[in-house]
């Protein structure tokens, strides 16, 4: 394993004081791994937090920031955040007009997320709402999961809610747009490459020279099914018929639409990847109104890519349009 | 080779058509590979170009558009463009103003831009400067270069010298702006694996398990040694300390600091290196103004990373600060 880092146990809190010293608007509290806004709570703001195992960066600490979230609960690498840590973050996130926990469906979260909300509430009296996210459609449960799993449209639901918390809707309606976005998007995955973590120091499943694990989940958990790798063509084919039929997306939907890298996929085989996609929508009369190319939702050093589509209505292209300003998504400010 | 791509000679196309799909500010000359800003050329502005083999992604394509560059010649992965594609991307840059071509130095791009700057003149009188980046530390001539090889310093000066031009410098301003990042600037870089092009379908060169090719170029080209794998407070110090000791950075100097992966390195790695760089400037008594650490100038799917530091006054950080929107990188608007 070569990876750059000092020792496995250190991995988390060294990146975090990494990112929070390139990044003037977040601040860290180190004893519970939470980033938070430096300038928050803001007085009279629904607060929104997300938070999940480490190892998907950006995400969730690189969404921390004006226009997205309040503060991340960062786990170890693929571990879920104890509910202190939660309870941390729905503290440095709450403004006086409750807080959104958006939280992944995976069953610790879950369970972590629950607790550290009855916590919160009995503490501070804080009122909580959950947006659970679960968008995958490889698998309907997983090893990790009761249900789907939530990975990519995640990034979507945190941008599009901070912009509504941030404009300053009530915490029903803030939590209302996230389940909005919930229903109407969905994503799948496949992988190139497995995933080591750095206390595991070897990959966690092994793939063939020609193998791909297609439906691959955000732990590098199995999908559908290994198959024999294919062209783009085939491949984005193969995540984005299923995607759309799901939901099902049809002629005439305006969407958001995110290509996602898992983290060592190289940016010019996600446009590529981009370019299939697009051909696929136009088959179908589907529009992407917006487009975002990049790492969002990673599983550290596995190579492959995810494709999430939404189904995306005047106000939310709004709400992804405002102003955000955090280490992975920044525009208009 | 598992990538996700179509043919080998399609890759480069492909990728541009998607690049320019999911971002309405840029627009495509799809026989030449030039992308450029959809709304250009800005009449009585400087206009600002760069270009280079693909394989860079972000650079520098991701990085057309206000405030940045206006457009970019893409040649074949790991190969120069022609003087045919530079020609195209001056035409299109030029507002009236002049164009500064921003070249990394390697023979072949030096070549190619020296003479599309020859047919540019006598084709339209179009007046041109060259800003030639020659950054890195690591070795004084190499494979592919007389000199040093330009590297992750050329994005802070497409940064810089493309809000100079936004601003409305004049021609000889903003090519001397660009001249005074590449005296102030200096990068390196190291290689835990090996790049493998589409066209050549297997790495490069080798590393064993252990092994890491340091003060690597950008094309996987050798650096000084090859050395053991070690921990991320010695290799950051084995990257940092040749970059300060160059210049020479000084106690008191501000810095624009650039973390940047090679393409297949995860975030959470990048920001563990830049805690590692905060803690070696701070014993130099070097303060970061700003930091960046992402994928900015990559080596399709090598994984490791470079340090870049510019020492920055005041002038430089508010043009670094200045809006831009770009693919790859956008603020303030």
């Amino acid at each position: 394993m070569k990876k750059l880092i000092n020792s496995p146990a250190d991995v988390v809190a060294e990146a975090l004081q990494g990112l929070v010293a390139a990044n003037p608007h977040l601040a860290l509290n180190a004893d519970h791994a939470v980033v938070y806004r430096a300038d928050g709570p803001t007085p009279g703001k629904v607060g929104v937090i997300c938070g999940g195992g480490s190892g998907h960066e950006p995400a969730h600490a690189g969404f921390v920031g004006l226009g997205m979230l309040d503060a991340a609960a960062c786990g170890e690498v693929f571990t879920s955040p104890v509910p202190d840590q939660v309870v941390e973050a729905t503290k440095r996130a709450d403004g006086g007009a409750g807080v959104v926990h958006i939280v992944k469906n995976y069953t610790g979260d879950v369970m972590n997320f629950e607790m550290a909300a009855e916590i919160s509430a009995a503490e501070s009296g804080v009122e909580i709402e959950t947006v659970l996210v679960d968008d995958d459609v490889a698998v309907q449960d997983s090893l990790w999961t009761a249900g789907r799993r939530g990975v990519g449209l995640t990034v979507l639901v945190e941008k599009i809610i901070g912009a509504a918390a941030q404009e300053g809707l009530p915490l029903a309606d803030v939590a209302a747009a996230g389940r909005a976005v919930v229903a109407q998007g969905r994503s799948m995955g496949l992988a190139l490459t497995p995933v080591t973590t750095p206390s595991a120091g070897k990959p966690m499943f092994e793939l063939g020279e020609n193998e791909i694990e297609f439906g691959v989940g955000i732990h590098g958990e199995p999908g559908r099914e290994r198959r024999a790798h294919a062209s783009a063509a085939e491949l984005a084919k193969a995540l984005a018929l299923p995607i759309i039929e799901d939901l099902p997306f049809v002629a005439g939907d305006s969407v958001i639409a995110l290509v996602n890298g898992m983290g060592a996929t190289p940016l010019i085989e996600l446009c590529l990847m981009n370019h299939e996609l697009g051909k696929i929508l136009a088959e179908h009369g589907i529009t992407a109104a917006r487009t975002l190319i990049g790492n969002y939702m990673t599983s550290l050093d596995m190579a492959g890519a995810s494709l999430t589509l939404l189904r995306a209505d005047a106000q939310q292209l709004a709400w992804w349009d405002a102003p955000v300003l955090t280490a992975g998504l920044r525009w208009g400010v």
